[in-house]
């Protein structure tokens, strides 16, 4: 874990931050320098603990927040983006999370999960989760997920984020902003799983955020860059890792501490900062 | 080339039927079976060099539709989808053939071409031609479109067709339809680059086209489903091979007899009937 870890990841440098302090003060207490090792190790566990505690209440918020929201069906279908399982995140997942709480509840009919080009997260990562859980699960290409909504196959989009701002805008994974535009127009909710230390309440909006660009290789060969070329030679390539779904996209955000929603009174706008302060009664100024 | 092609590929079957036409008229006319063989490849010769002049007309009114309607840009960049040139078809190509009489006319900025999973046309074919054609290019993920129309690098979106039915729904390369939901949310022209032949009066809208599905092959592993095994053992797959964009997010379909538009005193919808009648002076009854 890197304090350097990717931009727009803020989950990650918080926890590698943490992780820092806590050696920072151990070093300057203990005696041994193996106490130091001993004092990372049990922080680590202790935030790897909270971590899966987090997920399991994303999962379970998101659950019955969904199956509130989808009253008049029984069983219900889910959309997902990229990797948000226990292979990317803590042994439960975000937007994984709560599709794995939906099936334990025995409300879910089936999950589709994208290819996530160009980096297959979804057909490696997604797809190995979802068939080891035995959960109805279907893979489809990117570019196919707006077909799927039109024949009317999906109830509800939910994806993770990498960085959650102030008003809600979210960067996740490359794909996720044309998935949430598809949504909108087949009027299919579109909800973000996330906890609450990947929401930076510093950027004002989305427009803030620095977009990764990554190797063309990902896109020129197989296996991410790493297997035979398949693309034509010279061709140029535009990469980038995420992409920015602005806040009027999203319904809901889906957090440990509940489902932040929109406020009517405020111009249909999320308040985030007041549901982060009102949860966890600390002022975030 | 067969009768069997394709269902949706509307011109490949029209042209089988032709020839099947001419050999069966010759069999019947002609002593030696030898003649037979030449009258078919004759008139597979005459077909060819009709289908490059269709396409170059193609390419020609699309091109100067294009400058036309974008009158405030000196030059102006255009985003892609599948393959629609000389690979695909007779030497020059469709949409294709527009952005290659852009650029011959000096006014393209840049033409982007999606991957087009899973059977990566784009990077394999399009990407091919426009670097051997020393045309401006960038490859993209399917999935990143929406976010370069997003960063404002996109002017206009030109795909080819499989088959456009009478009121102007067209069944195309999967990924097309999300393609068109992201351009008009985005406020980017969405054209139909396509031969008469491909235009079908006989369906009165997209909701007849019946879509072909491919084998799970093709996300499972790489190489279109002849390579490496990348996805996770056991999972579903769902692979439509086309969708269909409705004729409301189509601006213009682009035909070697000129640009189909829609009709303004007639709920904004094309007249395809009444333009194939004139452009041909032939009744379509």
């Amino acid at each position: 874990m890197s304090i350097f870890s990717r931009p727009t990841a803020v989950n990650l440098s918080d926890a590698a931050i943490k992780l820092k302090e806590i050696i920072s003060k151990a070093a300057s207490t203990v005696t041994v320098p193996e106490s130091v090792f001993q004092a990372y190790i049990e922080a680590a566990e202790i935030m790897l603990d909270d971590d899966v505690a987090t997920n399991k209440a994303i999962g379970s918020h998101g659950a019955n927040f969904l199956q509130h929201q989808q009253n008049n069906s029984k069983r219900f279908s889910v959309l997902t983006h990229c990797n948000t399982g226990s292979l990317a995140t803590a042994g439960y997942g975000t937007a994984l999370g709560v599709i794995r709480a939906l099936h334990a509840q025995g409300v879910l009919e089936r999950a589709y999960c994208t290819e996530t080009r160009p980096f297959n997260q979804g057909s490696r990562l997604t797809a190995f989760e979802l068939v080891h859980e035995k959960i109805p699960a279907t893979l489809i290409a990117d570019s196919a997920a707006a077909a799927l909504m039109k024949e009317d196959r999906v109830d509800a989009v939910i994806v993770g984020a990498d960085r959650v701002t102030a008003n809600g805008d979210t960067a996740n994974k490359i794909g996720t902003y044309s998935l949430a535009l598809c949504a909108m127009h087949h009027h299919i909710p579109f909800y973000v799983a996330a906890p609450l230390t990947s929401i930076d309440l510093s950027l004002s909006s989305g427009q803030e955020i620095v977009i990764e660009e990554r190797s063309a290789k990902e896109l020129l060969h197989t296996r991410g860059g790493l297997g035979e070329q398949v693309a034509a030679s010279g061709i140029s390539v535009w990469n980038p890792a995420f992409d920015v779904t602005p806040a009027n996209l999203i319904a809901g955000i889906i957090t440990e501490k509940g489902v932040i929603t929109k406020n009517d009174m405020k111009d249909d706008a999320f308040d985030i900062k007041d549901f982060i302060e009102k949860a966890t009664g600390k002022s975030t100024v």
